[in-house]
């Protein structure tokens, strides 16, 4: 695939990573994993999570950017949020630093695709495919296959031609006003922390952190730098500043949202 | 076990699923999984889902219609949603097309049992159970020591001897009047769809499909064949009529319960 | 690592269990999977749960208790619920009956500490760590890395020093009046099931359990045993009383929280 992944095959299949919105308790998700197991019985798949909200295509690509390129190379990551299931959206497989991508062509890829070098295949080759297939469950019917062909020692080459350009999703990056930085809520996680697109480097020692008209303070260490119940601002494990209360919830606390502004400004 | 299936063994151990209602903070599901491994070291287990409502015999076999098939031959499902634990209530395998179930005798297998041919044994084989069993835990005390019986090469034959009557459930189909098609809601799933009884082929292009006495309208092909929140019906990726709102939860909107009736009459 | 437990190495990896209070959704458990693929490739890694409640350390080792004890020799069982993550908290591996924990010192791991010869090492061994590690996510950081150099044939030793007192969780164990005996609820379960602290053992054939001035009546055999809806008492499969309803949710038919008193008196 690229001289820089191990071969694969049969015999040592890729890891498969399942990433969707289907919950499990309607067996969907097992019916990728059935279909999987057909195709390359030796396969090792993991669940990333089934518990995506529901078509939310920008939660999902928020989760792959944490664990995507923490796999080795030749790890298959599928993922099925997938709202324009069965429409003209296509199906595709990224390969990015060695890693694949195999999923929707609706964005939720985009952590990959900001890799040099991506590139990015339409899955057309019916050979891999099933000849039934369903309008509204294409994690069976596509994805399941087409990771169970890569597992097995496929080519992402084999599944269809180049793609030029894959759907992406608008990126979410501060602005600069004179001496502010303002950013946004891109993701509130189960523990609602408020993460931000802002770069832990422009929340240096001489700023402090706003949310809208409540001023957070200085950047902190970590959770015990404070007082039960008090809010803070950390740099989070990606790098990302991110709003928190120690031992609670900030997100339900704050009443706020997803795109809510976030200000960085000198003290 | 059958000429049909693999030869399974220690060195070569048959997979194994988990359906359950126990979910996972408790630590049941990891108990059977820890029995598993310490009985049958090499098995791959996988979780189908330990989410099922507690109690709901029939969302677990709905969950179980999804996926048992799709398996390779030789893999065993095994499913505890058992409200009648320790009570009277037979623990059987099922052999059905080379998959085997495992799990309580109360109609949860209906699917892999509607199978011609299937088989059914009642699991008393006091050598493959440990000497001591709770009254409240047969996942970890009985059907977890079956699975990896199993998955390490004991034959379904050897667990007991076969039971004639297994329970079934009442099967839910639809019935004819005049020149309607009267059936019924059998499932709702994490997205609101609204899964009836009713075979796709029973819903042709002259027919439209009301609920109570809402029109749903003709058979789509998928749901971005509608706008942002209007209802629609389409056949299910099992070959089912489904109800669904495009981008939204059809249950919700409609505030419907499983049982409810879907109509198909002619346009 | 000790003489009970099989050799372990590349080749024939340790198994792996995740238990955290992380859900799924945010990538943060497929993180912990990444890393451990990337430094141990053949590692089998299953999970426990991501859905201990945030923060709840009493409740993660309520459940670990269920379970740890149940897997093989030479399993590594990682539990990461980790309030005080970045503080001066320390991260141990505890060596208990062949099995291995891997997390804060926090208490969490109380059940592995209750064995007689528990041994406990402080996670301090730079070489087995990453160079950049944040303050907010040890679980990626340092308790990955540490399962995977373990799983694949690391020694708890080389971990870093015996640490002679970890934390431990204040015991619950109930006490006795005169001639009633007088316990409390240490856990609720997905069920809504009750589970005490008071061992079977000391509520006899003589006895009846009450929960405040609501009389549960004696211990009962299995759920059957009583009506739907009835409460009833039973020795669960840990040994412990516990006071359910039959189809149906002890704790929010009564409205009672952990830590609520049950009494055992004579009949």
């Amino acid at each position: 695939m690229t001289s820089a992944s191990p071969p694969h095959g049969p015999d040592s299949p890729r890891r498969i990573t399942l990433l969707t919105d289907f919950g499990t308790a309607d067996g969907y998700g097992a019916a990728m994993r059935g279909v999987i197991a057909s195709r390359c019985a030796g396969a090792m798949v993991e669940d990333a999570s089934h518990d995506i909200a529901p078509g939310d295509v920008r939660a999902a690509a928020h989760a792959l950017s944490r664990y995507w390129f923490l796999y080795p190379a030749g790890t298959v990551h599928v993922v099925v949020v997938d709202p324009g299931v069965g429409s003209g959206r296509r199906g595709i497989a990224v390969l990015a630093d060695g890693r694949i991508g195999v999923g929707p062509d609706n964005g939720v890829f985009e952590p990959m695709l900001n890799v040099a070098n991506a590139n990015v295949h339409d899955i057309t080759n019916a050979a891999v495919l099933p000849l039934d297939r369903s309008n509204t469950f294409h994690g069976r019917d596509v994805f399941a296959p087409a990771a169970a062909f890569l597992s097995c020692g496929g080519e992402v080459d084999s599944l269809g031609p180049r793609l030029a350009e894959p759907v992406r999703l608008a990126a979410s990056r501060p602005e600069t006003e004179g001496d502010r930085t303002i950013g946004r809520i891109v993701h509130i996680d189960r523990f609602g922390n408020l993460i931000t697109d802002i770069p832990g480097e422009l929340a240096g020692p001489n700023t402090e952190i706003w949310l809208a008209d409540r001023r957070i303070g200085a950047v902190r260490r970590t959770y015990s730098d404070v007082t039960r119940g008090e809010f803070l601002a950390v740099i989070g494990s990606t790098g990302l500043v991110e709003i928190s209360v120690r031992d609670g919830n900030a997100a339900g606390a704050l009443g706020v949202n997803r795109g809510a502004p976030v200000i960085v400004r000198p003290i």
